[in-house]
């Protein structure tokens, strides 16, 4: 049997089709989604591995997406050091953020594994019930995103707190980010023994920070976790959103394969980046809320702008909206799997 | 007596010293302005010409910034076509928002300039207690952010509703887009003839946009309103926020100063635009609140990678902060001020 599609782009190998998935594709765009959100609330879903399996598996039999990636959240792994998160209407929030140097843990706790181990469990039964040609693949949040969280208590715009924080109290700031990428890096090596073949770093509120700054608070806790993952031997996917002017730094980096926002087109992501990784986008989501032939010529775009070149794995820019409708989806899926060039 | 320092830059003529002034300069970060502030609420003060014009001098008297930015706000020139605007904790709303095409007003009524008189007013005030070296900036949105304002009913990530409403209703899109061109030409042009030496043009949400979208939604409107305002003959500023991907497009416009975020480096900055444009900014906000010697060591590398090249307006990459402390600001500004470039 030869190796996934999914696996062979991550790898630049040569693929017979560009693979694809989308981020967020277990979410509530789709009806069978919002059918199970109904029983539970969404921390439920995430602790409940029959459920998170369940919802994983559902887009993957809807649209027979090339990857299946685990129904989670980026601060499921905060809960174990002592942080309380609530996912309410107006999004994440956490209670008793971080505010003074006394705020940050001391360490990951021993229990860390077991705390979260529905995640696992969770891996393991989307593994059995998958076929081997469909990956799973595991994800987490990047330290500077989830610090970001702790010290502003959810989702900001100017991140003042949390620059607040880092400016005044540097040597907690690293304390926290240190802890955080250790925290990662056992949490995706668990997804891996898990059966994850794949693991995604989500750093999405890097692209607020300039590339000096990113270098500082940001870039030494992701290669922190990319060099202890190495061992694993899984492709590690990089992905930051709005990070255009961080490609200097990204392109330093340990991994397999970097996300790419909508933002950039993807045959100049290709030129600037291309040589060293395979790249993964780049639809915008918000393509998907217009009509279906519009889904198609964006996503032509975004393939002939790549041009066959070796390791592009088709995704939207970011996660897929909650209003998508699901004719827009079938019509992404099929214009990647029936793509043979512009001039065909 | 010699053309004011601001306006000297912004035409790129060699000045003695950098010119400086602050977005949102006039806001919560002030405590004279919380005073005010408790005795009216926020559209009050922008609705009474004697309290606008108080707090637009507050930063001046403190500070002695350069320029002085009219307190208004980009949603003041909506309401007269027919939409509330309440500003609550969460930021803006708009009542009744756009969301079908027989919601985008028919045209700008006759009594528009009545209607925002008080803005007028509060720029006549000004300009009669400012000396004639602080020139007066006038400002408003582009069509492109009121409109996402207008279609989402306030602020936004995704733009989910704004960009269904383009792809789904393009004709309905463009004449709301070319209605707010007309509007906010005639806003601008107006608060030019009310003593306005300078002119803002605000589209801080353009960088959720691609290029290519960016060409179709945003960059249209944005040329005819600068186009219009040809003849007023004062420099046209024109910022964008996270829009570093949109240089190419932003080359192309015909104004005198471009507004650049923190993302990219001022030097970078002026090798791709500053053959053509004087530019403006660009300290993070973030670093004001930091310590006095972060202050002072970032403004110095902001004006060290200028290099004394001429058109540089020193400013931050986007508006001042509420939490910033009041002795940050004075950092900055006599950074700025006492700057003679960095051997010296």
């Amino acid at each position: 049997m030869s190796e996934p599609l999914f696996l062979q782009a991550c790898e630049r190998q040569p693929v017979e089709r560009t693979p694809v998935w989308m981020m967020r594709q277990a979410g509530r765009y789709l009806p069978e989604y919002r059918e199970v959100r109904k029983q539970a609330d969404f921390l439920t879903m995430c602790r409940t591995p029959e459920l998170a399996a369940e919802v994983t598996l559902q887009p993957i039999h809807r649209f027979g997406f090339d990857a299946a990636v685990i129904f989670s959240d980026i601060l499921i792994p905060l809960e174990p050091l002592g942080f309380g998160v609530v996912f309410g209407e107006k999004g994440p929030r956490i209670t008793r953020p971080v505010r003074s140097a006394g705020d940050v843990p001391a360490g990951v706790p021993d229990d860390f594994a077991e705390r979260v181990a529905f995640v696992y469990r969770t891996i393991e039964l989307v593994r059995d019930a998958l076929s081997a040609e469909i990956p799973i693949i595991g994800f987490a949040g990047a330290p500077f995103t989830l610090a970001s969280y702790l010290i502003e208590g959810g989702g900001s715009k100017s991140f003042a707190e949390t620059k607040t924080f880092f400016y005044h109290q540097p040597e907690a700031a690293h304390r926290l980010l240190g802890l955080l990428a250790d925290l990662v890096a056992r949490h995706l090596s668990n997804q891996v023994r898990a059966g994850a073949r794949a693991v995604q770093l989500f750093d999405s509120w890097a692209g607020v920070l300039s590339e000096a700054e990113y270098r500082v608070w940001a870039l030494p806790y992701v290669r922190r976790i990319l060099s202890k993952l190495a061992e694993a031997q899984v492709p590690r996917i990089l992905f930051t959103l709005n990070a255009g002017h961080l490609f200097g730094a990204l392109a330093e980096v340990e991994a397999e394969v970097l996300g790419i926002d909508w933002r950039t087109p993807m045959g100049q992501a290709f030129d600037l980046l291309g040589d060293r990784f395979a790249l993964q986008g780049n639809l915008d989501p918000t393509v998907l809320l217009g009509t279906p032939e519009q889904v198609i010529a964006e996503t032509r775009q975004v393939l002939n702008g790549v041009a066959g070149r070796p390791g592009h794995i088709m995704n939207l820019g970011h996660g897929v909206l909650p209003p998508t409708p699901i004719a827009n989806v079938e019509a992404f899926v099929r214009t990647v799997r029936e793509f043979k060039g512009d001039d065909q």
